[in-house]
């Protein structure tokens, strides 16, 4: 039986222990630097986690976590791009450190790289497993582009918001639970209910970390929040309020969203209290609790003793930030 | 048995019938419009070539050979991107016609596309089909950087140039025969020696479609040629040319690169002059001979009956255009 300590170190290790060739440079050091940039491996351990649910040998899914985390930040190297942020973690961009060639071509390559770790997996496993990771490979995709034309539309609905973040991010939440299960001995329906519990732990992460930009604090976090409210991004927050303030409050913060001159800091402040007073803060909290809770169930369900289940519901709490 | 021109037909109508989602719209129209673009569908029908050297159904590497194909587009897709192309056979590129963003993401999709063809094989052959696969798609990606790397040094051997075109081009060739025989039941070994082959005829077509765009007749192929030269492209011919030259004929062609004032059919027929005055233009020749002598004699080394090999000769006479 592994604890969620040793399965979280299994991951940072085998991540730093990846080995790329040397040439050509231009190819593989930006893969490697982004890499080496950090992160909590949180989708490499869940596919662990889920591998032992179901099997004492959790090796035996490293590649595909690997696959999985590699995947993942190939898609922050060309999202960086895309929304051209010069920092991540700290540290400059990919195509800012380089240039745009080398951010596209590296990551192209990184996604391939994802493809060549998968590949390690058991023979047999491969064909189910190339599946999950095609779907969720795909959705990210889909995600990501929907995300972006959000941002061209004047109105997004909290449905069309919801359905982008299940692409965005659920999904490959719930196919790294998915990949894991499956190489760790579960039959496609077993891994499929899986993934079904993944996508509402993922749904939960999501609105979690919306929430946390909007009302979380900066120094717990490590990282700067309300970046959201500054853009105007169309989270599930802001579309909830526009919908349930009244006639006054919508006015006021469709006016607050079009002011040029008031201070970040202002700006933040007086959008919050907007999503206080709506209800809409309320609202994120308790579909986060639901979603948290409806994986929770979901993981109940599943017919496996339940000190297998000790590290996956540590994952989900430590994620979520929820003790029960 | 199968007639190249039946092959031909399957691999164009295959391409054709190709199902993508709708929505949403800025991911997919751009992999349509891509593929709608035309082209000689040459990796097809290579892989469908390939399969029927063993086998009757060559149905069955279908999906592979479509994987290779939209691999192939995807490579132009984001090439295009990263060398600035405005035009591919005389429509607008997708970075001119929708946007850079459009251009990176619709790439990436069409890269887990190529994957999703691929596993939509017999499951039997996924695990090596995988593996087959990612080493194209790795070898594409490095040949590309490369490629860029030469462009910023000041030379490049012979060596250099040929190992180049190897990982750019003819590993993709290669591997699309390797599928297909793999597909069509040569065991490993074998489909190993198809993709030897193969290697030798994407080498023999490299090196002859960089020498058509020097000495080719533009109305005959149908696009421009002598942007190699206009450009100073550092090509098999221009790396030999200046090793054989004498020391008069070097600076002249050194003064031919550097030039700002003459016109560009003045440049390139004084360039052409000393491809064949200093002898790189017929060593050029010889080495493209050689490669497609050392295909011919590989595939005939293949104990497979000389009927069944009919439409991969045909291919190969086709890209090489020799009548042997």
């Amino acid at each position: 039986m592994y604890t969620f300590d040793q399965i979280a170190r299994m991951a940072a290790e085998a991540v730093e222990e990846l080995q790329l060739p040397a040439e050509p440079a231009l190819l593989y050091d930006p893969i490697r630097y982004t890499l080496e940039g950090g992160g909590k491996r949180i989708r490499p351990i869940l596919t662990l986690s889920s591998c032992a649910l179901f099997s004492e040998a959790v090796q035996k899914s490293l590649p595909a976590a690997l696959a999985i985390e590699v995947f993942h930040n190939f898609t922050l190297l060309h999202d960086d791009l895309m929304d051209n942020s010069s920092l991540r973690r700290g540290r400059e961009t990919v195509h800012v450190r380089w240039n745009n060639d080398v951010a596209i071509l590296s990551g192209d390559a990184m996604l391939v790289y994802a493809y060549e770790l998968a590949a390690q997996s058991d023979p047999d496993k491969i064909p189910q497993l190339l599946a999950i990771l095609n779907r969720i490979f795909v959705g990210v995709c889909q995600g990501q582009q929907y995300d972006m034309d959000f941002e061209q539309v004047d109105t997004v609905t909290a449905d069309q918001y919801l359905h982008m973040i299940g692409l965005k991010t659920a999904v490959l939440m719930a196919g790294a639970m998915q990949a894991g299960a499956w190489l760790g001995g579960a039959d496609e329906a077993l891994a499929e209910q899986v993934y079904e519990a993944g996508m509402h732990l993922g749904m939960a992460f999501q609105l979690q970390d919306d929430w946390l930009d909007t009302f979380g604090d900066t120094q717990t976090l490590g990282k700067n929040t309300g970046d959201d409210i500054a853009s105007n991004k169309k989270t599930f927050l802001l579309i909830k309020a526009r919908e349930l303030a009244s006639p006054a409050q919508r006015e006021e913060l469709d006016g607050l969203m079009r002011s040029t001159d008031l201070s970040r800091e202002e700006k933040t402040e007086r959008v919050k209290a907007l999503y206080v007073s709506s209800g809409a803060k309320a609202l994120t909290e308790r579909l986060i609790d639901d979603y948290f809770n409806d994986f929770s169930r979901l993981l109940d369900k599943i017919r496996i003793d339940e000190p297998r289940k000790q590290p996956l519901r540590e994952v989900a709490r430590k994620l979520i930030g929820r003790e029960k």
